[in-house]
């Protein structure tokens, strides 16, 4: 996508070859910068401290990390270090355990000099790949959209998203947000609500930006408020994102996604959850065993604005003394999911669903079992 | 209740008998200051402007208010615009109505000589009836409360509340809070999940502020985290506050309420409203008629908060140039609601429950028809 005419991926390699880049998400949307990263420390540090975030993005920056710990050190010992330091970065998306063992499968089997080439090479790959499932995944949900256009006779539609689930959050294009840039793209008046997104503010801060970045119509709104707009019939439809998909189809998304979802439910509204089957872990049946990534305190009691004389400041909004908890995720049954928007088709929030588009899938649990 | 160990009440008239004293509650909880009000026009600015808020706590401003304007002028113009101004500074909460009510039938009788002594009079009745309502409350709730102990065996028992429905939003003790401060003062172990309760964060800052004050445990979430820790069981159950009360049972809340008692609901926590009779109106027979405030989108993308070095600066914390919009209250349906905690006792959230406890109601509403 574009900032300022100038089109960006979320993630690069400098023209030396060798360095890393990504935009620092914790700057937006008050500042874009961007950083290098030269050491495997370094992509762990990014992902740990959210510079990158996002199930996808995690994964490509994961891959990266194992590209530059190839430079330093090509041993097996060294590989598998670093995949075992990546892995503990963040412990909800799955994509970034998937990334590094499609790296491992790439590299496990290459010699010691023939493992930088390979791992900067396989890396482009998933990025690459995961462009080209964002767009899938674009294209299939555009169809949905398309669809309330006809049914409201090309009155607006109203879209409400919860975090960021843009091209911030992964290669390109992303995934809640991909369907929205096609239909806008291909005039349809498409207007997307907004949900903040405590404590991060992810989408006050990075999905208002990317979707002003692109002209998409949109308002923000406090993430209490999306219940009363739906009650309302303000919202035509949910699209969400994921971290983690189970292979019963229930989700693990951005704390407070459960409640959009509940809401949805109880107001006939559609609630749909993007995702690239890469976020499917089909090793686990059901969403309350995937582990809930625990936060620090102090994102929820204190963050970042910008001054009226423009300097950005880390502010603490809360009582002084109290204690705060921060889960980060929470899991929706796939029984509040209308449907799961994939870059394979549109499918049932159910394994029999998921086993639909993804047969292979069969044979994986076959074996397990 | 006590700040720094002196008591306070949240509004009170100075020793010259006529001004009438407010805390700042937009400084808390960085600073704890009173602000003097001194005309009918300082009252209504200070309901408009949320110094003071919590529906029991605007009533009594404008009780005040309607003193402040007899001083001016007693005769029947000047109530009667003194009514029209204030009733027009908060349209959700409906005890603001009643409260100018109650003050017209004191003084409509009155002859103009009269008026202001009987308007300080009556006032201070209703601060004191506030205090004694809100008593009475949490003297029911607490019942609810022994019961879920009991239950537990001693263990903590965990309240979620959003908002702030303490004493900082009444005159004093609070509605939903009122029978935690009674459970913690009896011995009980009682914890308390504080909903940050975006935009205006009046969890964060007053609910916490107030716990903390009374040694409550207590941990502020996001609003985006009740559903999860619901989920994990981490809730006995819900208590919140009301601005206004259908004749059904419906409530109009804070925004975001009807996720909570949504999520409530899905899990099995019980969801109580605490509320006085005064809260009631028994002219709307449904919530969906309650009309919603739509506050400045100001308050969402932009806040107050205390730098490192102490100081509270204004902070723009959401994407420069994106719109936001405000609802500051959602209806939540009585079919989410387990009961209303109310000064008479506690009943079903329908048109039978409250007439069971008001049957006076029933007198006045055959009068209407």
């Amino acid at each position: 996508m574009k900032i300022d005419g100038v089109h960006y991926r979320t993630i690069w390699v400098g023209e030396d070859g060798r360095s890393v880049h990504v935009i620092d998400q914790t700057k937006l949307p008050f500042a874009f910068e961007t950083v290098e990263l030269t050491s495997m420390d370094d992509a762990a540090r990014a992902i740990r401290n959210m510079i990158v975030r996002g199930a996808p993005l995690i994964g490509a920056t994961a891959a990266y990390g194992i590209c530059l710990a190839m430079r330093e050190d090509a041993s097996d010992a060294a590989l598998e270090r670093a995949v075992e330091t990546l892995a503990a970065t963040r412990p909800t998306a799955v994509n970034l355990r998937w990334a590094l063992d499609e790296m491992s499968t790439a590299l496990g089997k290459r010699q010691r000099d023939e493992r930088v080439a390979v791992a900067y090479s396989r890396a482009a790959e998933l990025c690459d790949e995961d462009v080209a499932t964002c767009r899938a995944i674009g294209e299939q949900g555009l169809k949905l959209i398309r669809r309330h256009a006809e049914r409201k006779g090309g009155d607006r539609v109203n879209v409400l998203t919860h975090c960021n689930a843009g091209w911030l959050a992964t290669v390109d294009w992303g995934t809640a947000l991909a369907p929205i840039y096609m239909a806008h793209d291909e005039g349809l008046d498409v207007h997307v609500w907004v949900d903040e997104t405590r404590p991060r503010n992810q989408g006050a801060a990075l999905t208002a930006f990317e979707l002003g970045g692109h002209d998409v119509p949109h308002t923000i709104i406090a993430d209490n408020a999306g219940g009363h707009l739906m009650q309302l019939g303000e919202v035509d439809l949910c699209i969400v994102g994921t971290d983690r998909t189970a292979a019963n189809g229930d989700v693990a998304n951005k704390i407070g996604t459960y409640l959009k979802a509940l809401a949805a439910r109880d107001t006939g509204v559609p609630f749909y959850v993007a995702l690239p089957g890469s976020t499917i872990d089909w090793s686990i049946e059901s969403g309350f065993e995937i582990p809930i990534e625990e936060r620090h305190s102090e994102e929820v009691t204190r963050l970042n604005g910008r001054t009226a004389s423009g300097e950005v400041v880390s502010v603490d909004i809360s009582a002084p003394g109290s204690a705060a908890a921060n889960p980060a995720f929470d899991v929706t049954p796939a029984r509040l999911v209308s449907g799961l928007i994939t870059e394979r088709g549109i499918c049932e929030a159910s394994h029999h669903g998921l086993i639909s588009l993804y047969p292979e899938a069969l044979d994986r649990e076959g074996r397990k079992r």
